[in-house]
C-alpha cells in the first residue's frame, strides 16, 4: 500500500439536497447535476499539492491545509501512515456555486477522498471513507454533519440517525423522483442560517413533522408519490430560513401551480428544490421561476435531475 | 338500511401500544392479546342499551350517553339517520384493565362501531368508522386523537400524519416482531401523563428523535431488527413520563438483560413495553419483570403478543 497503483484519475461527486425539505439534519439524496470534478495525479515528492481551482471565482484558498479538499486528502493518507510516502497533486473544478445549499464542499470533499481511495486501489470502503468526509465538512463549515456528504458518497437518499453519529441507512430510490433545483445569487451563508434557527420548538410542531418524516419514509418505501406530497412539509425550519430567500413564497406558488409534488429549501439555501413526479413537472417549476426571478432582476441557475443513486464516479484513470 | 341484518353479533377489538416508544402521538401497534368484546343484540324498541359491563370494576357509566360505547353506536346510527329506527343491547366485556396505557377504552369503542356496522350489514368502511371511534377517544380521555383507535380499529402498525387529523398510513409488520406486556396496577390517568409533558421541547432532541423514528418506519420496511432497536429509544417523552411509573428504569434493564430490541412505556403508561424478536425473550423479560415488581409488592399483569394485523374480529353471528 506505499506506492501509488494508479497514476492519475478523474472523478466526478454529486451536489445533494439536505432535509429533503421535511427531514432537517436527517435525510438527503445526491443528483446527478451539477457536481464537482477532481483531478489527482501521483507526484514524484511525498505531500498533497492543490495545482489549481477551477470555478471558485477566487475564493477557496489553495493552501493544501487550509483546502478542505486537500486536508481530507492528507488526513485519509496520514490515517494509512502513509503522508511522508505519497505526493499528489490536486486540479479541483467546481461546476457548482460555493455557499449555494446544494453541498458544495461535499461534493469536492467526497470527490477528493474518491480520488485518492482509486489512486491507492481502494483500500478502504464508502463506509470507511466518512468519517474523512464528515472530518472535511467541519473544516468547511464548522458544523461536522453527513446530512450533504452521506448522500454525496453514498448516492440514492440517506438516512442519518442519532444527530452527529455516524448511523447512515440508504433508502430506496422511487423512479419517478425529479428534483428540479433553482439557485438564486444570493448569498446565504450555511452559518448564519442555522444561527437563525430556535433552539426550541413547540412540541406540537415538532409532532406534526415527525408525522410528515414518518410519512416522506413510507412514501419513499412504498413509491406513493401522493403520501411523499402530502409528508414533505416543513412546519418548523423552512418559516425561518425563507427569510433569507428572496421570493421564496412567490417561487413556492409557481412551483405548486406546476404540478410538483412539494417545494422547499435546499439545505440552508438559498437553492431551492421543486420534487416532482417525473420530468416535466419539475422542469415547468424551474423555468417558470427563473423567469419570476429574472424579472426581479435576479439572476440565478436551474438543474433539473433524477436521484443520483451512485455517489462518486470515476471518469477516467490511467 | 332501515333494518338491521343480523340478530346478534359478538365483537373481539384488540388492546394497542401507542407511541412504539420513539413514535409520540404518531405510531401504534394493535396485540392479540388482551383485547375487550362487546356482545350486541338487537331489540325491538328503538335505542341503545347497556345492559352489562364486565370487568371494569364498577367503573364505567351505564348511562349510554356517557358511557363511550354506546355514545358511539349513538352518533354512527345517528349518521345514518337511523337513531330513531334501530335498537340494541349492548354487553361489555372488558378484559383488561382501565387507565392502564393499553388503549382500553379505544378497544372498546372500536368493538362497539364494529359490532354495529356488522348488524347493519357492514354500510361503513374502516375508513368511515375512524371518525367515531376518534369521537369516542374524545369522550373517553378528552383528546380526540387516533393513537390508539388508529392500530385498534386498523389492525398492525400505523402511522398518522398531521396531528389530529386521519391521515393514516398502515405499515407493514416484521414477522417476528413480539411485544410483552407488563401492566403494573397503579393508576396514571391519560390527562395527568399528557400534563407533565413540556410544551417546548430542544431542536436538537427533537432531531435525534426524528431520525429514530425516521429509522424505526425504515427498519419496519426491510424487517431490519438490529436497526429497529437501535432506533426505539425516546429521548423526549420517557424521561418524564418514566417518573409516573414504579421501578421502570430497573424494568428496563431487566429487559435489556433479556436480549429485547427494546423496552418503553406503552402509551402514557403505567403499562410497559418490551419489543423483541421472536417470542422468547418477551416471555423472558416479563417474567423477570414480573417477578421484580411482585418483590416490591406491586401486583402486574403480563401479556406476550404478535403485532395483531387483524384488528377486530367477529367471534360470533347470528
Amino acid at each position: 500500500m506505499s506506492q501509488l497503483i494508479k497514476k492519475e484519475v478523474r472523478v466526478f461527486a454529486p451536489a445533494t439536497v439536505a432535509n429533503m425539505i421535511c427531514g432537517y439534519d436527517i435525510l438527503g439524496f445526491a443528483v446527478d447535476s451539477p457536481g464537482d470534478e477532481v483531478f489527482m495525479k501521483r507526484t514524484e515528492n511525498p505531500g498533497v499539492v492543490i495545482r489549481s481551482i477551477e470555478g471558485d471565482d477566487g475564493r477557496l484558498p489553495l493552501d493544501p491545509d487550509k483546502n478542505t479538499v486537500s486536508a481530507c486528502v492528507k488526513m485519509y493518507l496520514a490515517h494509512l501512515g502513509l503522508e511522508k510516502e505519497v505526493g499528489v497533486e490536486i486540479d479541483l473544478i467546481k461546476h457548482m456555486p460555493i455557499g449555494s445549499g446544494l453541498g458544495s464542499s461535499s461534493a469536492s470533499t467526497v470527490a477528493g477522498l474518491f480520488a485518492i481511495n482509486t489512486l491507492m486501489g481502494n483500500p478502504l470502503s464508502k463506509e470507511e471513507l466518512m468519517p474523512f468526509c464528515i472530518e472535511g465538512e467541519r473544516l468547511a463549515c464548522g458544523h461536522g454533519h453527513a446530512d450533504n456528504v452521506a448522500p454525496a458518497l453514498m448516492g440514492g437518499i440517506t438516512l442519518i440517525r442519532g444527530g452527529e453519529g455516524l448511523d447512515i441507512i440508504k433508502l430506496p430510490v422511487p423512479q419517478e423522483l425529479v428534483a428540479g433545483i433553482v439557485f438564486p445569487q444570493v448569498d446565504v451563508p450555511t452559518r448564519d442560517a442555522r444561527q437563525l434557527i430556535k433552539e426550541k420548538v413547540a412540541l406540537k410542531d415538532a409532532v406534526i413533522q415527525w408525522g410528515n418524516i414518518a410519512g416522506l419514509v413510507s412514501g419513499i418505501f412504498m413509491s406513493d408519490y401522493d403520501l411523499i406530497a402530502r409528508s414533505m412539509q416543513d412546519v418548523l425550519i423552512e418559516p425561518t430560513r425563507a427569510i433569507l430567500i428572496p421570493e421564496f413564497y412567490e417561487m413556492k406558488r409557481i412551483a405548486e401551480e406546476a404540478g410538483v409534488l412539494s417545494f422547499g429549501i435546499s439545505g440552508s439555501g438559498p437553492s431551492v428544490v421543486a420534487i416532482s413526479k417525473g420530468h416535466e413537472a419539475a422542469q415547468k417549476a424551474v423555468d417558470a421561476i427563473q423567469q419570476h426571478l429574472n424579472e426581479q432582476g435576479i439572476e440565478c441557475l436551474q438543474f433539473v435531475s433524477k436521484v443520483n443513486v451512485e455517489g462518486p464516479k470515476v471518469l477516467s484513470q490511467s
